[in-house]
C-alpha cells in the first residue's frame, strides 16, 4: 500500500487545480500588463483570481499581493513592518521559537540591522497566549508575528485574541498562515489581522505561488524590484497560470472546509488513539487545538530518520517535521521550543493528513508504526540501557 | 486574424513545456526537501533539470540557482555583488542607461545604501562598446551589468568582449540574458560570464520561474530568506512542476536555436523591408546586430498606445515597448537612451515574432500597419503641423 501522510510538506494539486492551470497555460497566456485583448484577458483571469482569494480570506482585492510562496510573502510582510517601524523610531519585534525558518532568518537578518527581536516562550502544548503577547508589547513595539498553526506539531493559536491585543495597542499584526489556509476559517478582519501569509502547494494548489494579505494602508517594501506589477510592490510578470490554479485551490478547499476537517479530523483522532498504545511515546502539540491533519509522536530511543526511511520501505510518506530542514543534523527548533529534550526530540514523526487519505491506510499505518518502531528500539543502544535501567525514561 | 507579435512580452507555453508542467503536477508531487521516495523522484526531478539548464548554459550544474523569474534572478545577482563589493570597500557598479527596470531599480535602491552607480551612455545604434566599459571601470569597482539584448529595440551586445575586459580587470560581470536566452547561442564561460539571468516565459516555458547563473565561488545574498532550498540560498519550497517545465523549454529552444533563429530572422527582416517604406518612420538599433524576431519602429506624427489599440482591433497583438511598464505616460527608457526625442518615441510599435508566426502573419501586419498609421496621421494635429510645414519632420 502507498500512503502520502506529509500533506503539511506538500500536498498533491486537486483535479480542479491541475485544470485551471492547464486552461491559463494555453488560453490565457497573454501578458496582463499589456493593452491588448489577450493581455487583457490574462489581466482579468488575475483580477478574478484575485477576488477569490480576498473572498476567502475576507479581505478587499487590493489587499491581496501575489508573490513566489509563503516564504517570500513571510519576508515581505515582517520586512514591511520594519520598515514602517524604523521611520517611527521602533524596533521592537515580537515573535515566537517556535516560528517557520522563513519567519526566523527574516528576524534574524533584521537583528543585524538593529532591530531587537522578542521570541515568546511557547508553552508545552504549543500554545502562546494573548495575556504573553500583551506583556511583551512596549512602546517601541512595531511588529507582533505569530504563526497560525505551526507547521511540524499543528497547534493552532489564539489569532483573534492575539490580533485583538495587537489592535488595542496599536501594533501591526502579521501571521504565517500557510499551514491554515484552506484547512482553517480564516477571517482577517474579524480576527484583527493586519498581514497574512500563505502557499499555494498546501491545500492542493501549485507550488511557486503564494499570498500576502496585507490590510490596506499598510504600506509594503519591496523584496524584488522593477517592473511595476503588483501595484508597484512586486516586480515580475504574474504567474498568471499559477496564481488561477491556486485560486481554484483554495476556493475548493474553502467550499469544503467543514466537510474535508469533520473527516481528517476523525483519521487524525483515529492514528492519534492508535500510535498512543506505543509504550515511551508522547503526542507534540495540544491534543485538542491542533490542525485537523496533524499527528506529531515522539518515540523514546530511536531516530527519526531510521523510522521514515524504514516506512517509506513500506510505501508510507511521512516527516520527522520540516521538509525544509531536512538533511540538518539538529533536533526540530520547535519541538525544543516546547521542552522536548534532544534524545526525545531526534525520534518525532510527523504524519499528515488531508481529505484524500482513508481509514484502510490510517489502519495500514496504525499497522507499520509500531512495528518499525519496536524494531528500531530492538537495535537501539539507548533503548537497551533504558530497558536495564542504566538510563532514565523521559516519556 | 489572429496574429501575436508580442513575444518579448510573453510567449505562449510549448506543447512540451506544458506537457511537462502536466506530468510532473501529476506525478513528481513531493517535496524534494523530503526524504522518502517521493520526495526523492521531486529531488532527482529538480537535479535533471539544473543539469539541462547547466547543459544549455555551458557551466555546472551547482552554479545554476532556481529562481521565481528573471526580475528576483537580476535583483539578487546584482545585490549578492554589490554586498561582495561592499566588504572589499569597492562601492562602483557600472551598467546602462536602458537596461530593464528589474536592473536598473535594483541600482537605485543601491545607490540609497552608499553605492555609486554609473550608467553607461547608449550609442543611438543601441550598442555598448567593450572600450566604453574598460574606460569606465575602477579600482573601486565592484560590478559590471549590461543586458546581453534589449528588451525594446533587441540590440545583441558584445557581452564576450565586456566579459573580457571584466575579466582582464578582476571585476564581476552580470548579464540580464532574459531577451537572449533560449534565442541565441550562450556559454557563460567561453563569454566570460560571471552571473546571468533568464526568465522560462520568453522561450515558451512558463511564467514564475527563472535562473540565475554564478560562477562557482561567488558568494550570493539571499533575497527571500528561510528554508535551505538552493544551497540556503534561495528559501521556499521548489516549484518542481515549473521548473521541470522551464528546463524542457529551454532545451528545446536551444536543440532548435539555428533553425528558429533562421526562420524567425527571414520574417523579421521582410517585417522591417515593409515596414521601412513607410514615410517618415525609423527602425529603433541596429539593423544587423539585433535578436532575430525584434522589429521596433518609431512612426513620426503618432501616440503609439492608439496604434496599439487598432492593431489589437485588427487581431494583432504588439507593444510599444515593456509591457512592464505599460500603464506609464512617460515615454520609453530606451528609446530616450538611444537619443530619440520624446515626441518621436512615443510613437513606437514593437513587433516580436517567435517561430510559430507565418510569413502569412507578417504580411498581414504589413497590409495593418500603415492602414492604421495613416489613419492616426490624418486625425493628427502634429501630422497636419508637419505636412503644412509648421513643425519640422525630424524621421
Amino acid at each position: 500500500m502507498k500512503v502520502y501522510a506529509d500533506n503539511a510538506a506538500t500536498t498533491k494539486m486537486s483535479p480542479t487545480a491541475i485544470s485551471a492551470m492547464v486552461t491559463a497555460m494555453e488560453t490565457t497566456y497573454g501578458n496582463p500588463s499589456s493593452l491588448y485583448t489577450i493581455g487583457q484577458e490574462a489581466a482579468e483571469a488575475l483580477q478574478a483570481a484575485r477576488e477569490t482569494v480576498a473572498k476567502c480570506l475576507g479581505c478587499e482585492a487590493r489587499e491581496i499581493t501575489f508573490t513566489s510562496g509563503g516564504s517570500e510573502a513571510d519576508n515581505q510582510a515582517i520586512v514591511s513592518a520594519a520598515m514602517l517601524g524604523q521611520r517611527r523610531g521602533k524596533k521592537h519585534i515580537i515573535s515566537t521559537a517556535f516560528e517557520h525558518h522563513a519567519v526566523l532568518h527574516t528576524l534574524d537578518k533584521l537583528k543585524k540591522q538593529g532591530f531587537e527581536v522578542e521570541l515568546l516562550d511557547v508553552h508545552e502544548t504549543g500554545l502562546i497566549t494573548p495575556e504573553q503577547v500583551a506583556a511583551a508589547i512596549r512602546p517601541d513595539t512595531c511588529l507582533v508575528t505569530i504563526m497560525y498553526a505551526n507547521n511540524e506539531i499543528g497547534t493552532i493559536e489564539p489569532i483573534a485574541e492575539i490580533g485583538a491585543v495587537c489592535k488595542e495597542k496599536g501594533v501591526l499584526f502579521h501571521t504565517d498562515a500557510v499551514q491554515a489556509a484552506g484547512h482553517l476559517h480564516i477571517n482577517v478582519k474579524e480576527q484583527n489581522i493586519d498581514m497574512l501569509s500563505l502557499s499555494g502547494h498546501k491545500f492542493h494548489g501549485p507550488k511557486g505561488v503564494g499570498v500576502l494579505y496585507a490590510r490596506r494602508g499598510i504600506m509594503l517594501t519591496n523584496i524584488i524590484e522593477g517592473g511595476a506589477q503588483e501595484r508597484g510592490k512586486r516586480a515580475g510578470t504574474e504567474n498568471v497560470p499559477g496564481i488561477v490554479a491556486m485560486a481554484a485551490a483554495l476556493k475548493e478547499a474553502c467550499d469544503n472546509i467543514d466537510a474535508n476537517a469533520a473527516k481528517v479530523t476523525a483519521l487524525r483522532d483515529r492514528l492519534i488513539d492508535g500510535l498512543s498504545k506505543i509504550p515511551h511515546c508522547a503526542l507534540n502539540g495540544d491534543r485538542v487545538r491542533r490542525l485537523p491533519g496533524n499527528v506529531n509522536f515522539c518515540f523514546e530511543g530511536i531516530e527519526g530518520e531510521s523510522l521514515l526511511l524504514l516506512l517509506d520501505q513500506k510505501g508510507i510518506s511521512a516527516s520527522s517535521g520540516s521538509a525544509c530542514t531536512s538533511g540538518s543534523l539538529d533536533p526540530s527548533h520547535v519541538l525544543l521550543a516546547i521542552g522536548r529534550v534532544h534524545d526525545v526530540a531526534h525520534g518525532s514523526l510527523r504524519l499528515s493528513l488531508c481529505e484524500e487519505n482513508t481509514e484502510e491506510e490510517v489502519d495500514y499505518i496504525l499497522q507499520a508504526v509500531p512495528e518499525v518502531v519496536q524494531y528500531l528500539r530492538n537495535m537501539s543502544p539507548v533503548w537497551r540501557d533504558l530497558m536495564e535501567g542504566k538510563r532514565q525514561f523521559i516519556l
